[in-house]
């Protein structure tokens, strides 16, 4: 494998300085996961790869996101095949810390708060999660700025860290911490990984029985119902898609609403019931059997 | 006037950029300050440009870290006479943007919040106040990122950003969040300059009459009294220092304790009845007539 394991920030700003300069980068990308990757994430470090001279990916398993110690030790960790996946990708480092490289200090005591736009949706039902998730965002997004400056050239190397669409909520709030508090970034949202029959892909899918992962395909339906909708100009009709979904036994809906793409606020019922004109985002969160899905579609016309 | 004085973050960044190139500059030093300069800022300012090739001041007088709005009017704007401060010490660039500049969205969704550092002391007479001054710290830390890489060469410029020890808790917060969330900067705490009397320099000292600046010495006398008992190894004796500021009429004291500087967490009390060995901090907050002055010494021994 070409890929280079690094597990210290020191390590990490030293095989990316090399690299810069070996390669005359004059861009470097960041792609942030938890591991146990899949197709989503390969999509992910592809497109990073195709747009910078340098990427390097992060694995990283955060404790301050999860509410719940079980979550965190069940979360799958895969190393070996994660870097595999990452090496065909083309990805050049992938930066693998502990938890004390990221914590020496033990939990941190200044952190990022969400806000309002962090407690709504995802964050109802996971309190804390979204301060959690940007805290650690924004260390790896400081860890990750390009550690030399351009080969034989005076400027800085450009930075981008890529997110997936998937994670709607979580993109949002990325992309409004990097604005508000001026990150020296660009962040770039890539589009949902589906498998054949539509459903997006997830770590999670691998709790689903047979029987769940076929009644997980309302969701994605019900989503495709409105970018058709959306797509002919008609009125969206969420009434219809709700029904759809909650007319399949193995899955409890949590939410499922139209909102606008930056604040996550529900557009007015007239977007609804009128012919759909604009930018939205289609949000739905449900249970099927045990395990929590989450999927969305943006919805442009 | 040699300083160039720029509102817009895209001309901080391009007369940034142009310095270090013309300079072959290898470091960037960043002031943040709120205008109404005197002579503590002036040591800030020495202090940056003995040390970086490239040196930014920014004067904004930031609305998220005022409760009150009066308080906020009221703060002392003179452009003028900063600039030629600024000037006078060699400072490259003067950043004073407007308020739609920093905050062009409104009020920032996602910030920073400071924990229980931020709760007590200062914090615990102007709930809110850290969140706000150190979520405008994060963007001022963000924009002076040096613009270029080194002329000539492949590294990228040092980075420093420059604090009075007067504000001691402020200090210690910026600290622990360049620390906790691993911003790309070197946080250099400057020494607090003083009145030939010992008065600490505040841009509050203004509104003292005659009388209350008199009085208002007793802070930094019962500060030296620590001091000398500090050096001399011998116990603090708090107690003795708190009833020499209480004895004077004019002052109403608010807090004054010795505490760790790290954590501002109070010392055990046995560092001030057995004689004083370590590193400490003495931190005291008073109102002399109507103004509310803060002032602090650090204890080694």
């Amino acid at each position: 494998m070409a890929i280079k394991l690094v597990t210290t920030v020191a390590g990490l700003h030293a095989e990316s300085a090399r690299l810069l300069r070996e390669k005359q980068g004059a861009s470097q990308g960041l792609v942030p996961t938890m591991g146990a990757l899949h197709e989503g994430h390969a999509a992910l470090a592809r497109t990073a790869v195709e747009q910078n001279d340098v990427v390097v990916a992060s694995i990283f398993v955060n404790p301050l996101q999860f509410g719940d110690a079980v979550d965190l030790d069940r979360y799958p960790r895969t190393l070996e095949a994660d870097l595999a996946l990452l090496d065909a990708q083309g990805v050049d480092i992938a930066f693998a810390p502990l938890v004390e490289e990221v914590y020496p200090g033990g939990e941190p005591l200044v952190r990022i708060t969400s806000g309002r736009l962090g407690e709504k949706w995802e964050g109802a039902s996971r309190p804390g999660h979204f301060d959690g998730a940007l805290t650690v965002v924004a260390k790896l997004l400081h860890y990750g700025i390009p550690a030399a400056g351009r080969a034989g050239g005076v400027g800085l190397p450009a930075y981008r860290a890529y997110f997936g669409q998937k994670d709607a909520q979580q993109l949002a709030l990325v992309r409004r911490m990097v604005a508000d508090l001026n990150f020296p970034v660009d962040i770039v949202g890539v589009p949902t990984v589906r498998s054949a029959e539509g459903l997006a892909l997830s770590s999670r899918n691998r709790f689903l029985s047979d029987e769940e992962r076929e009644a997980a395909l309302v969701l994605s339906r019900a989503l495709r119902l409105l970018e058709e909708r959306a797509n002919a100009h008609e009125p969206l009709d969420l009434e219809s898609a709700l029904a759809m979904v909650e007319s399949q036994p193995l899955v409890t809906l949590d939410y499922f609403d139209v909102v606008d793409p930056a604040t996550l606020e529900p557009l007015a019922e007239n977007c609804r019931e009128t012919p759909f004109r604009g930018e939205a985002l289609a949000l739905i969160a449900a249970k099927v059997g045990p395990v929590r899905l989450i999927d969305n579609a943006p919805l442009s016309s």
